[in-house]
């Protein structure tokens, strides 16, 4: 064995992973770590996770939206939903208002001070895809967008 | 608006997403948190997760695996691997002895309990994957596969 074979690289290739490499769901959750540890080091920076930062777009898209219906869009259920709300509230990024037709429903909406923090983080979350799919073709991005929502789609 | 558009599916077809449909790290975790909650009903029961049973994999695959090398496969900084290897052990799934050439150092290995939890739970992940991919071809499996690798290898 040469002392070029013992770097740590060599190492990790002789380890057998069994049958972790015949299965989809190991790839996506390879993938998936990956993808959340670039995501930490660009938009992530401002304490936003891939999660959070899906909760703010679909906020802005549904101006005074309900809590009920953030819980549905995003598949948390509605007590992680305030939570989040509270937190987002908190750092001055959203704001509650009693809903008008319901004043026992609240209706979210970004506060400016939120919406100028999701347009930066839309410019990182745009750089951070480039990163994502710098290693395929055109026609690859599309085969992968179908394919990623052939997973499970009555889960969606 | 007739009755039948206030159901549940239609109001949420209704909330507009953004530009989170474009984005390609979007697909992937609505991907993995359906594959996340499929593998809870099946192999999940046993109390396992699906990054669980990839460290019983890689102990099984590699006998008398080091604490350091399992760290280096799955991605997990060394405290998180003895806080995981602890856990295994209490559960008598797994067990340490010293390593022959290094006694600073431990060598894991499944148990007999291991060994009949895994077998069982490979079972389990099969059909896992076989739901997983109940809406692909064989093709596309291939391609799948292939094009999830694409993203960030560097980070493997």
């Amino acid at each position: 064995m040469t002392p070029a074979k013992t770097s740590g690289k060599e190492k990790k290739a002789r380890l057998d992973f069994g049958l972790l490499p015949n299965l989809v769901g190991y790839h996506l959750r390879m993938a998936q770590i990956a993808i959340f540890r670039d995501f930490a080091q660009g938009p992530g920076r401002h304490e936003v996770t891939p999660g959070l930062f899906g909760v703010l777009v679909i906020i802005e898209a549904n101006p005074d939206l309900k809590q009920s219906d953030l819980a549905r869009a995003t598949h948390l259920d509605r007590s992680t939903v305030v939570t989040v709300i509270d937190n987002l509230e908190r750092r001055g990024l959203v704001e509650r208002r009693a809903a008008l037709n319901d004043r026992r429903s609240n209706a979210i909406r970004l506060t400016a001070e939120g919406a100028a923090l999701l347009r930066k983080l839309k410019r990182e979350v745009n750089q951070h895809e480039k990163r994502l799919l710098q290693n395929f073709s055109d026609a690859e991005r599309g085969q992968f967008f179908e394919l990623l929502q052939k997973v499970f789609p009555e889960h969606r």
